[in-house]
């Protein structure tokens, strides 16, 4: 079973997304076990202190070294880490490819950017893989480990039922998905496509093709591009 | 002071994130008020259903138009909404530029994507911007919206602090950050450059210039492009 143990200044906030929905129900079935540790549970600071003023002066507070060693050196003498990401505006992309990585892994490690920034001797002495989920400024690095966290799950043995995996539609073929639409075909005098409701598969898989093309064409031009190489 | 509705089919996965750090803070402050409503609150069926089988055949559940519309509504009738956001692995790139644009709005709708996706004519109708966060498939559009939230939260007048507002230096001049250091000047031997140590601003000051260059320059050289057309 894959084990992520997420390292915050501000673990409670992090609790509802990993309690709930695909990620809730995979810690249930016992498909993922996942952990979070407290950053003042690890410092020697006697006032609890895990940050600090940056050298050179300038604003913001930097999380200091200490705390983030004594928490990772305490779960590496339990057991074997695979990867140690950081979450941080300058990290890399986080792409649906390195999910699909992650997610076949052991255990994983994400500590979670937070103030200014990190002492850099935690980046360059143990941190693996540094990740960023866009160029938007957040108030620290816990929404994208839980991203990262809900993406690399999903994808793991016996999470997902039937009725979710077509979620993995866009994406994994460079395609968009098209429109979608349910019951009633009548909703105010806005009326289903005809053809969705025609029984003729083969059409409704040309529109529904079609509309992707459309769709992906129009609105995210590079990933079309990328379908049309490779297809 | 800005209102915020989230709209979900999983309302408690956005709990925590809203109550803990800045936005957490931002609320208690009463400089932003923010509103999760539970889809199925909305229904008219009697099983509180809120999602039915595609059209056309295939996997996955689409979001009823009923419950949306009814909820969507009823806010419409208790104030004037400036946008009503829809989170979708399929919508704009959210970034920086946007919260921005956001956070000078008053009232806001953001509805989150669930499942395999919602009627498209909820999204023909009421929806006024569709944003996802990178090309990665997520559980739900919950964590989106939590981002989007956040970005646009952090931008009000009187949210951040002092010491937090160097945050922004990501993404706003189109140049990532350099290294920070905290104490120790020495931990385990791994020591804080010298230059930080000098007092010398000046010297500090072109440390960092060139560091910021260099990290930019190598981790993201489409914004480093913008950053020497600029400059």
């Amino acid at each position: 079973m894959i084990r992520i143990d997420l390292i915050s200044a501000v673990p409670d906030l992090l609790k509802s997304p990993l309690e709930h929905s695909i990620v809730g129900r995979a810690r249930e079935k016992e498909l993922a076990e996942i952990v979070i540790h407290d950053l003042r549970d690890h410092t020697e600071d006697k006032h609890r202190k895990i940050d600090d003023y940056p050298y050179g002066g300038g604003a913001g507070m930097v999380l200091t070294a200490q705390p983030i060693f004594s928490c990772v050196e305490k779960l590496q003498q339990e057991r074997e880490y695979d990867e140690i990401l950081f979450t941080a505006p300058d990290g890399e992309k986080f792409k649906q490819k390195h999910a699909n990585q992650l997610s076949m892994k052991g255990n994983i490690i994400i500590l979670c950017g937070h103030y200014k920034g990190v002492d850099q001797r935690v980046r360059d002495e143990l941190i693996t893989g540094e990740f960023s989920i866009g160029d938007v400024v957040l108030s620290g690095g816990e929404l994208p480990a839980l991203v990262i966290t809900d993406a690399l799950v999903r994808l793991l043995p016996g999470v997902l039922g039937d009725a979710e995996s077509a979620l993995t539609d866009s994406f994994q073929n460079d395609l968009l998905e098209g429109p979608v639409y349910t019951r009633p075909a009548n909703f105010r005098g806005l009326k289903v496509p005809d053809v969705l409701m025609s029984g003729d598969h083969k059409k409704i898989e040309e529109w529904r093709s079609m509309k992707s093309e459309e769709r992906t064409k129009q609105r995210r031009p590079d990933l079309y591009e990328n379908f049309k190489k490779k297809n």
